[in-house]
C-alpha cells in the first residue's frame, strides 16, 4: 500500500499559538515536512534560503503569481509573501506530508487550490483567554489588541469552512488532538482511488 | 459546544483481533461506551443481564426484529445476536461514544442504518500471519481455518465500505491508531449541523 501525502493546513485567529503548536508537530512527527513560504523581504542574519525562506526579489515573486504558481499569497507591509505550490506537491509526491501553518486568509486560498488538504481551525479558548495571551506577550498595542479580537470574531465564522477544530486550552492537549489528526488522516480509506 | 456522541463499529475478519483491540480501547478511552448485545443463548455462569448481554427468550427477540429495534442481527448456530438501537442511541444522546465490535456482514447491517457512524476494517499484515494466528489459537480446525482464509480474501473486499484502516500488524501499533481515530472523530467538524 502506497502512502500519499497529505498537506495539513493549521490555521486559524492571530495569537491563538499557532506557531508554537507547528514547531511541537514538526518535531513529534515523523514524515512531515514544514512548508518553506517565499517572501521578498531581504534575509536577515542568521537566515539561509530554503529553510527559513526562500527568498526571491519582487519581479521573480510576482512572475510565479503570473504563472500561478502559489498556493496562496499575500502582501506583509511592503513585501510579499507566498506558499510555493511546487515545494509542497514534490513532497506529497514523495508520500511526505507537509504542515502549512497561515492565517485563515491564506488558508482559505489554500483551500480553493487543494480542496483535498486537511484543514485545522486552531481556536482559542475564549476571547478573553485571547485577549491576555496578546498582552502578556508584549508585542501588541491596545488598539492592535482590540483590532486583533474583532477581527477574532469575524474570523471565528470561517470554522465551518476546516475539518477539524482543536481548541488551543491547554497546549499539550492541543498537541495530542492533532498528532491524532495527523494519524487517523493517515489511516483514512481513500475513496476516491478505488 | 455539546459534543455528540459518535458510533465507532470495529470490523473486519475473523480471527485479526478485533476482541482484543476492543478490550484495550474501552480501557485507556474515557467515555467510550461498550455496545451491548441482545441475545437469546441462556446466561452462562458469572454472566450478567446488561453487562456482558442482555438475554432474551427468542419471542420477546423476534418482535424487536418485526419492531426494526436492531442496528443489525444474525443467527449463529441456533442462537440469535443482535445490536439494539435503543441502548446505543441513548448513550449517544447522552454524548457519550459508543463502540461496536463485528463481523463485516453486521458492520455493513449498521451502516445502511447508521451511516453517521465511523467504521474501522482492522486487517491482519497479511493472510498469512492471519493462518498462524488463526492456528496458534488452537480453537480452530484445519477446514475451518482454511475456510476462514477464503472468507478473508472475499472480505477484504469490503473494505472500501470503511472510513478507515488499521493494519494489526503490531497490536500498540494499531491501539494507538484507533485512539487517534477516536480522537481525530472527536474534533471534527460537522458540517451537517452548519
Amino acid at each position: 500500500m502506497t502512502h500519499n501525502g497529505i498537506l495539513f493546513v493549521i490555521s486559524g485567529p492571530s495569537g491563538v499559538g499557532k506557531g508554537t503548536l507547528r514547531e511541537a508537530l514538526l518535531k513529534s512527527t515523523p514524515n512531515l515536512i514544514d512548508s518553506i513560504s517565499v517572501t521578498t523581504r531581504p534575509a536577515r542574519i542568521g537566515e539561509r534560503d530554503g529553510r527559513e525562506y526562500f527568498f526571491m526579489d519582487r519581479d521573480k515573486f510576482e512572475n510565479l503569481i503570473k504563472q500561478e504558481e502559489f498556493l496562496e499569497w499575500a502582501q506583509v507591509y511592503s513585501n510579499l509573501y507566498g506558499t510555493p505550490k511546487q515545494f509542497v506537491q514534490e513532497n506529497l509526491d514523495k508520500g511526505l506530508d507537509v504542515l502549512l501553518e497561515i492565517d485563515i486568509q491564506g488558508a482559505m486560498q489554500v483551500k480553493a487550490k487543494k480542496p483535498d488538504g486537511v484543514f485545522i481551525f486552531i481556536a482559542p479558548p475564549n476571547v478573553e483567554e485571547l485577549a491576555n495571551r496578546l498582552i502578556n506577550r508584549g508585542k501588541d498595542s491596545q488598539d492592535s489588541i482590540v483590532e486583533r479580537l474583532k477581527a477574532c470574531y469575524d474570523e471565528m465564522e470561517f470554522m465551518r469552512e476546516y475539518d477539524y477544530l482543536v481548541i488551543n486550552d491547554n497546549i499539550s492537549e492541543a498537541i495530542k488532538n492533532l498528532e491524532a489528526i495527523i494519524i487517523a488522516e493517515r489511516c483514512k480509506i481513500n475513496k476516491d482511488k478505488e
